[in-house]
């Protein structure tokens, strides 16, 4: 594997960048479907710097439709204006990460990675195929192979060792960024030393399974999609909105959008037509259109099929025996969180992981009414969890097993 | 309004047909948008008798995608086979409705009504247009007017009008047809004795009104489905089987789906293919699958959308001042019963129903593991709620209005 870009392991030509975007190649990645996929790159960026014994790296995992991009940072002084504007950007976890804050930069070195598949950077279905797989160098599309997340955390592992990042001080991360956590831990147990899984489970459920067959079928259902090579025409935007409706409903609480949108027509709208074809918008219908919109113009609608199918795919114990027989190797201490109103992952399921986890791990609770998204809303609740379990330095409950020091 | 088919007033010429679709003409119907809609009309099935004072009938409202075929019933001696095949079918509630059972057909005259909009014999997209319309009687499709619940019900008068029944011993129904036995109540006042509203609310909330969006888009999205126009083509059987689809697991419970289907592959398929295009299928898919497949076989696309649409405007209190307001007017006794498990009509939206009714009314529950088609599944459990409750003939909590005797 070979660092591309801004290098970060202390060499001598390190500049400080944070919140820029950089690049691994990990090469050729068997995946557990037996397909090899060939020239992998992953994105990543990074916020702090790695201590001398490589001891304070913090990896936060992104969610479906997330990136790279945890908190505003900043690009090189002579970086282009663009790479400048990007780093100073706000990211999705600016509350949790940065200076002073729980998961502390000034102390951290924290680093998250565009999952394989995904659309910001990492070799995904809107990468250019290698020429051994199409010499004209058209985007994978319909080629990209299936993925896995245990597939997608094999190739962080390349990430880890090309920082020089022999174990994470914490590994994090909330809903399929839990599920990457989670296999993290699994997968590299010496490398983990703490396991931050947060509106997440031990494998999907039969429902979100359902909800994840529904949201494809929207996708493939568009004929813009054309079995997913439409990167030389229009893009399926509407089936990429209709599929994010479906998924952002299951994101929220039915008490949340009552509370927000009751049955209120979108103002200067009626909602009784003339026909079903011409009538105006309720409320929460606009509130979805926005939310579908916004999507479909940030995100490419094969990743989303990809990074879906690698979250239906979620299993910790898929050849390892049971739940409680995959997790006894794990040797790390724990925050399982759950939000109280989610019912995509519902609590319950959040105590099932706990009870199989081979130390006492009592589940943390994230109050809120909004529904699963709440792992995201109530980001000072999940702050203290962090700083109160996996951050602090006298833990409440101390492990049977003892975590590795590195 | 006329009878056609089947005579059921008591008219000399009467023959028991139970179970037979028959039809009154409604004539034109003026709906709640403005729109009149002209040569509305219903069908319905019967069974038992009326009584000679009228006072026996009771009317079962059916669901989204129900028809009026309650149970199995018999035809004239001479009627053509495929009509007495019909009639002597099984019925979506004849664990209710039959000799014997809880609204015996031997005590009670028994109706049911295809919803306005429809596509189970009542005027619908599908039905050709009236000449004044289009001389070239073409199906309604796109320019079938748009319809509520409660234009549905006024329909629904004409052919208590017609069968001779001036109040309603009890009108009933789950889902959609709670929210139509509901608007009965409302609406006529008087024509109700007492009113069964079962796993459904005074309104529909803002997440079945996003669901209902979703399924929408779902059907509009299929390019077979031409703005609603496509009678003369390919029917848009893949955009209303993704819409079934959405539907269906807002009919379950993660907990059941979870018990039934867990992660399982169906057999024979490998859900890690070598890419998402053409991995196998886990069993909850193929159960979808089945579901999506099935509905599409029997229901009109654009009659899912009418009806989708009219219960995503259900609202008792449109026009009527608030809830407390537009139920005081009602005369009924009640019977508000939820389902435990229920996640699309959640059991406290009921409890708001009652605690709006000018009479004191507890609700009761439906104990089952399956969500929201718990309203069907548990026939036994709704069937006692009926005989102790609406049907009882010495009601447990008489009402502070008491009813009008017929």
């Amino acid at each position: 594997m070979t660092l591309v870009g801004g290098g970060r392991t202390g060499a001598p030509d390190f500049v400080r960048e944070d919140g820029v975007l950089a690049y691994v190649d990990v090469g050729d990645l068997p995946l557990e479907s037996g397909v090899v996929l060939p020239g992998v790159r992953l994105a990543y960026e990074t916020w702090g710097e790695l201590d001398a014994d490589g001891s304070n790296a913090v990896l936060v995992e992104h969610a479906l439709t997330g990136d790279a991009h945890l908190a505003p940072g900043r690009a090189r002084e002579h970086a282009p204006e663009v790479e400048r504007t990007r780093a100073e950007a706000p990211g999705w976890c600016e509350g949790l990460v940065g200076p002073g804050r729980v998961i502390d930069t000034d102390r951290y070195f924290v680093v998250s990675i565009n999952m394989l598949g995904g659309c910001y950077g990492s070799t995904g279905p809107a990468t250019p195929a290698p020429s051994s797989v199409d010499p004209t160098g058209a985007p994978w599309g319909s080629r990209f192979p299936f993925v896995t997340i245990r597939d997608g955390v094999r190739a962080e592992a390349a990430v880890a060792d090309a920082l020089g990042i022999r174990q994470w001080r914490l590994v994090i991360g909330g809903s399929m960024g839990g599920a990457r956590a989670l296999e993290w831990a699994v997968t590299f147990p010496d490398r983990v030393r703490s396991c931050g899984v947060v509106a997440a489970c031990a494998a999907s459920s039969a429902e979100q399974i359902a909800w994840g067959q529904a949201q494809n079928l929207a996708l493939r259902q568009d004929p813009a999609f054309r079995g997913g090579d439409y990167y030389d025409g229009e893009f399926p935007t509407v089936g990429l909105g209709l599929a994010r409706r479906i998924a952002h409903i299951t994101y929220r609480s039915a008490a949340e959008l009552q509370t927000r949108f009751s049955r209120d027509p979108q103002p200067g709208e009626s909602v009784l037509g003339s026909t079903a074809g011409d009538r105006g918008r309720y409320k929460v219908e606009s509130y979805l259109d926005h939310q579908a919109s916004k999507l479909a113009d940030r995100f490419d609608a094969n990743s989303y099929l990809t990074l879906n199918e690698a979250l239906m795919s979620h299993d910790v114990a898929r050849g390892r025996g049971t739940l409680r027989e995959a997790l006894a190797r794990t040797r790390c201490d724990w925050l399982v969180a759950a939000v109280d109103s989610d019912r995509l992952y519902f609590p319950p399921e959040s105590d099932a992981l706990c009870e199989a986890l081979p130390v006492p791990v009592t589940r943390q609770t994230i109050h809120s009414a909004a529904g699963h998204d709440g792992f995201l809303i109530e980001d000072a609740q999940l702050g203290e969890l962090v700083a109160r379990t996996v951050l602090s330095s006298t833990p409440a409950e101390p492990s049977r097993n003892s975590p590795i020091t590195p």
